[in-house]
């Protein structure tokens, strides 16, 4: 039986669904329409209760969590080198996959989704400002390593071969577009995401979730 | 050259703590008192910028993040098996350490240290209570859990021996004190937190942090 990778276009799935499409993988991917709610209704809360994509599917067993799924694709797909070997340089790799998730993703979902922090309309607003100021300066960190990645000559964020921080990075950049921030402004990165963004299996997964790449407007 | 953990009293860095104990590693700890601002002193910045804990130090190398960190001790302890092998077992137990850090742990953080989402008093009052809320939801989800391993007669909430959910959890009930969460309402949680609590290795990392494990006041 063929994988599944439930996606919502833009969100957070986009990791995975370009590191199964760099594979070459056998799967089905499933679209969740979160502005439609599919998320809260009865046959996606089945697969996952906590109404969240990503969640991959393979034979009877489902697996959220974006480190969760990397790791376990790593493990499916050892050719692609999603994730060093060497328990030193792994650890880092997933050091700064952990902080992207923990750190990077839920500042941004204060000023996405306030309602899910607070109740009253005043702090919702006080979140979604005070946020996307937070959010500009972990951008400017993920800059830095773009740039210090740039500068030795590698190609990729986390390994000799194209990654989970690559892709991660692709979408959280385009986030700070809602957030009212130019991704011109972080130049290094801006230039390395539209690199991520030609490789043929992350082109393939933009174009299945028809994303634009650049959402700031001036 | 021994390894190093710098960790906090009562924080997160528990999680790793623990863990070092419980495979008699060959490491120096160094307290960091947060409640004095040493995390944000250049001494501490020089070995995490972003100023947390836990960091670990092996050799000239820091690592940081619970879920790294795990992964790196799982590496350099494999008798201990603090993460199964098998990857489908693996990468379940990696799915629920990082909802832990992702999800639970932050919900917390609304709570103790609401300035770190928004600036204004209002905003930072209606972040504790709401949040307060989110999180004792959370904590139910954990005591499914523990429950549940119960009922199945396994001793440990992710595989054969005693791992990061395990200690996490102790971590995670704990805090729930601070949101006025008493732990007995959660009967199967706090029943095996009070368990992790007694086996050895633990047992040594709550004596050197000098943990009480319930903080609940009626």
């Amino acid at each position: 039986m063929a994988m599944k990778l439930y996606f919502a276009p833009g969100a957070c799935s986009f990791v995975p669904h370009s590191l199964l499409e760099t594979a070459g993988a056998d799967y089905e991917p499933v679209m969740v329409k979160l502005h439609k709610g599919e998320q809260n209704e009865p046959a996606f809360r089945a697969v996952n209760p906590r109404g969240q994509v990503p969640v991959l599917v393979d034979g009877d067993q489902t697996i959220t969590q974006i480190v969760a799924i990397v790791t376990y694709l790593d493990a499916k797909f050892p050719e692609q080198q999603y994730l060093p070997k060497d328990p030193l340089a792994r650890a880092k790799v997933l050091e700064t996959l952990a902080w992207m998730n923990n750190t990077v993703h839920p500042t941004f979902t204060h000023v996405f989704m306030p309602f899910k922090f607070a109740g009253t309309p005043e702090a919702q607003e006080e979140l979604k400002s005070f946020n996307a100021k937070v959010y500009a300066g972990l951008l400017g960190e993920i800059e830095a390593m773009a740039k210090k990645a740039a500068d030795a000559g590698k190609p990729w964020l986390g390994g000799d071969k194209l990654g989970p921080l690559d892709v991660y990075s692709l979408t959280l950049l385009r986030w700070g577009g809602f957030a009212k921030i130019d991704p011109a402004s972080f130049p290094a990165l801006w230039a390395h995401v539209q690199k991520v963004a030609q490789q043929p299996g992350v082109a393939k997964a933009v174009e299945r979730e028809r994303l634009q790449l650049n959402l700031f407007k001036a």
